[in-house]
């Protein structure tokens, strides 16, 4: 689904900047880290978020990553969520530290907080460069 | 409406991504250069393009900026578009080259492609960092 020639935008540590619908279908939008397993894209969140409600409410998603070494390039996946994962062991967040910060635990966990796995499915992409 | 603690974001040569609504109120993003004149975002388009259809049925739109030089700070404008103006001169497109080529002429322009400028309002922020 997602171009063989983008998928190295995939692997980098680029963030990803998720839009969402909110309670009224306005567009809601901001920057995540992401990773991706060859088939879906994942994102953490907290279930006190406001994307966690929407995407709850309507899966609808779209992702823009633009290539940290050329601006000129990017790659939008639209797509749906098609499952939320529980990540009470931190297993994915910490992933993700690893993968941003170079670091086993991701350092700004709160106590208390629910964290989950977002999964995305591509149906669409747009791209240029 | 726009704290002025990230105006430097709104005056810095990050790309803006921008949310809009597709066809079937599904949200569609990807980045594009945008001005700022201390009151409206402002960003150029073709009226051939997808994100042009969606603003004339929907003028919803979400915006999403990461500092450049800090990606753990960032600000999300929610807002309408207001006015969608003429840039057959391309005054507006050749600005955006200014700022973000350091070019006087934008050097992509299509003969042909008619030019328009998309001011937004903000509604709403949240920002991080």
């Amino acid at each position: 689904m997602i171009p063989d020639k983008y998928h190295d935008l995939l692997e980098s540590t680029a963030l990803a900047h998720v839009s969402t619908l909110g309670p009224s279908g306005e567009p809601q939008s901001n920057p995540v880290w992401f990773g991706w397993d060859g088939t879906h894209i994942r994102f953490s969140q907290t279930t006190k978020r406001q994307k966690y409600r929407n995407l709850q409410r309507d899966p609808r998603v779209a992702i823009s990553i633009v290539d940290p070494n050329d601006p000129y390039r990017y790659l939008e996946i639209r797509g749906n969520v098609i499952a939320i994962e529980d990540d009470s062991s931190l297993a994915f967040i910490n992933s993700m530290a690893k993968k941003y910060l170079g670091q086993e635990i991701y350092p700004w966990h709160i106590p208390g907080d629910k964290r989950v796995v977002v999964v995305v499915a591509s149906e669409h992409t747009s791209q240029m460069g």
